[in-house]
């Protein structure tokens, strides 16, 4: 076990995935943690899992942790800085303007809040669903704002480094602006797309590929969840989604008179766009590195995948990323291997000489 | 070698991807394919690749497939019926009104045209990039109009049970509207997202997670083929790109109020229809089957990810999926394994005992 940073005791108010899993975390390097929640059997859960020890009588946290959802966010944070007038306070909810501005409002103690918003991967609910490593290797953002007592930030630091996250700092406003962006629109966007298949034919949906099935996938998250994280960050999601209709108008308006001047140039702009934005996502390891695609037909039998990449494994070429496609009725399914450029002809000339069949290849 | 349906010669016109690809999987059913390109080097190349043979003069093709872009498809279409006075003429392109109202403006015999469009998954270029079972298992429509001759849509299906994909009959107009639907829309949507990356900060884009790289991977379509695409099948995504934007407003109104009444249930309605449609996308083997996820932490060096699943094939369970995820920074990836909900806690069981960190289960 690596010695914590944090000294404790850590209070965690709602024994959900997300203080669960800090509760595990934080036990996982013999931080004392105490479990609170507003309902008792939630919280004896927790305990069961391995969360943390239940509340009591003169408890003097060092730092509070609110994992409660984004609408009472703020009145629990109000509440516990009240409660422990010593204790630094942060929250884990996905909008962090709405709260610190509510916070303002009732009048409570910023200077001693600070919050933060751990980038945790997925949603899934309770304490039964809690892993310790739930936060390893995610961004954790610590979210900035004026008037923060000394030291804070620095405690925040430790939560993350605690619980083996990468802890980013930004300011409340530009947080929210950039989950807009990258997660919040998202939702949006897909959902519609979703919506558009619920009356659509049999016969139409049996022809959907990959595509769709990627672009439509976090569409199956829960609405109740994001009807409070969208109306929290209205304001940044709103501006993105004004200028994303204004984008789609254009398409529509070319579209609506694809014969005339200018009507292709402006779809192909749109595409084009579209290439230039996706690029400026980071891939593996953070970076915007381009792989090479090798497509490998694999038997849909136990272990056919096992034995592909073991016999990957034996030509030393280290797998970047894989992902297996199944085609509707067919018996096999395709596995897409990404390797850095320079390894993947000798790797298709490996696997073909072990009687793989390639199914397609692209750089 | 199975017997093949066709008795051939089939030609083949336009010797790119998809050209290609017939030609290679037509040979190993020793069919005899003509290869024709506006260019011959393209043609001695597929050639070489072992796509078929050079044209002959006195060439008597049973069955020609054009395979061009679809801008160019009717005229070469319209020349091949003039020129094979005796041959059942069909093309591949992904739409199917634009090319068959052209023939008809050109005067053309379409009652040996029959279009087709076979559903092969992804772009990728040249007869360098053709593989014989481009096709296997997947879906390839065959689109039906007024007065074709009869035996013709057989022919159309002997073509596609010999590169062993699975025929669907579908009339013209249903086809455009549903490949609208399932892959030109989400292609529109998908890149008008990607493209509000481009101006974004390298901090927004940092916190980029697995959900915002599915919904924008088709954002890195080739553009040039896409305008094609979307200009011929513009009234069917036109149609549904505007029923997309009345639900786009429907909660930029709500997100405008977002303390409104009424808002939050705009919000959460379009929200619960994502979820509807999504429900109503096939999963493997054409079945909405549920399965139960299981996310397990794997070391990022050569061989771990063989290694997971050859334990896993060990345990007799198959695997249904499974999608690999880096986070940015880490020196491990999780892998999601997708599994039957009954075998679920035996596996989770089986791979803790080996040793294997659960890094989250879902049902």
């Amino acid at each position: 076990m690596t010695e914590s940073r944090l000294s404790g005791p850590v209070r965690v108010v709602g024994a959900g995935l997300l203080g669960s899993s800090i509760g595990l975390a934080l036990r996982e390097r013999d931080v004392e943690v105490i479990v609170a929640d507003a309902s008792p059997g939630t919280v004896r859960l927790a305990v069961d899992y391995g969360a943390g020890r239940e509340a009591q009588p003169g408890d003097q946290p060092q730092l509070i942790v609110v994992c409660v959802p984004p609408d009472v966010t703020a009145t629990v944070v109000a509440a516990e800085l009240a409660a422990y007038p010593n204790a630094i306070v942060t929250d884990v909810a996905s909008v962090k303007l709405a709260p610190l501005t509510e916070l303002r409002a009732l009048g409570a103690d910023v200077s001693r809040y600070i919050g933060s918003h751990p980038m945790a991967g997925r949603e899934r609910g309770g304490a039964v669903s809690a892993r310790a490593d739930l936060f390893v290797g995610q961004p954790w953002v610590i979210a900035e704002h004026d008037g923060v007592r000394p030291g804070s930030v620095a405690l925040i630091y430790d939560l993350a480094l605690d619980v083996h996250a990468a802890p980013v700092e930004m300011d409340v406003a530009e947080h929210d602006r950039s989950v807009a962006l990258v997660s919040h629109v998202p939702q949006v966007i897909s959902s519609l797309l979703a919506a558009r298949l619920q009356h659509a034919s049999d016969p139409a949906v049996a022809l959907a590929g990959q595509g769709l099935r990627d672009t439509t996938r976090i569409a199956s998250s829960a609405p109740e969840l994001w009807v409070q994280i969208l109306s929290a960050n209205a304001e940044s999601v709103v501006e993105i989604l004004k200028a994303y209709r204004a984008d789609l108008d254009r398409v529509i308006g070319a579209l609506d008179q694809p014969g005339a001047r200018g009507s292709r140039r402006a779809v192909a702009e749109s595409l084009a766009g579209g290439n230039a934005g996706v690029a400026r996502i980071p891939g593996k390891h953070g970076q915007a590195k381009h792989f090479s695609q090798l497509v490998i037909m694999v038997d849909d039998v136990p272990g056919e995948l096992a034995r592909l990449l073991t016999e990957i494994g034996n030509t030393g070429v280290n797998m970047e990323d894989l992902r297996l496609e199944h085609s509707p009725g067919a018996l096999f399914g395709l596995a897409e291997i990404s390797v850095l450029p320079e390894v993947e002809q000798r790797l298709a000339s490996e696997l073909e000489a072990g009687g793989w069949k390639i199914a397609g290849a692209q750089q």
